[in-house]
Order: structure tokens, then sequence, then C-alpha cells
């Protein structure tokens, strides 16, 4: 188990963040996910996730994350 | 039939939007509803609605709207 950490760009409101947690929840080795309005911040727990799945899966919500 | 117009305040993104008009396209008087984000525009179409009911709609939706 580990967490990756990422700064989403482009959230403006809690349905952004609601939106981001939700896409990154579906990618199966992921356990945890915590967005945060304020700062971006985007920490994902879980086994062996792949960076580049949680970066697809915030753009799919109409995002764009960079790993931080 | 008639339209009546207001301002919302908080909108910031298409989530807001549609949470919005899917709050007033809920009262039963009502028969078509446009919100803007870049203006915060509202217009809300039908039959006698009552304005304090389009107002109580997008404050349950979680903005401020005023009639403009």
């Amino acid at each position: 188990m580990s967490t990756l950490s990422f700064t989403v760009s482009g959230m403006t409101c809690g349905h952004c963040v609601a939106s981001v947690q939700e896409e990154v929840s579906e990618i199966p080795a992921v356990t945890e996910v915590e967005a945060v309005l304020e700062t971006g911040g985007l920490t994902v727990t879980g086994d062996n996730v792949d960076p580049a799945a949680v970066i697809e899966a915030v753009r799919e919500a109409g995002y764009q994350a960079v790993a931080s």
C-alpha cells in the first residue's frame, strides 16, 4: 500500500472535487482518494496504483493532474 | 406563460449550473429553465411561477438568487 500525490487544476467547487474523487476511485487498485478544493491536492492510496491511470481518470472527469 | 429573470451568485462551473437548473425544474409550474455560468443569469419560464419558489429552489441547490 502506498500513497501518490498529484496537483489538480481546474476544480472550482465541491461538485468538481466529487467528480474527481469518483472517477479516480473507480480505478480497481485504488482504496482511498482525497481531493482538496483549496489547494488542488489529490492523494491516492492503494496497491501498485499506476500514476498514469490516475492522471487519465482526472482527465476523464474534466480536469488536469500532474504528479507532485 | 411568462418568463422570470434572476441573477444567481456562486455558480463556478458546469456542475453548479446543472444543480441550479435541476432544482428549479422540479417546481411543478416551471416548463423551461436556463442558467448561464458566465453571467449568473437564470431565466425561468412557466405558468404563474412563484418567484419566491425559484429563489428557494436555488437556495436548496446551494446558491443565492435575486430577481433581476
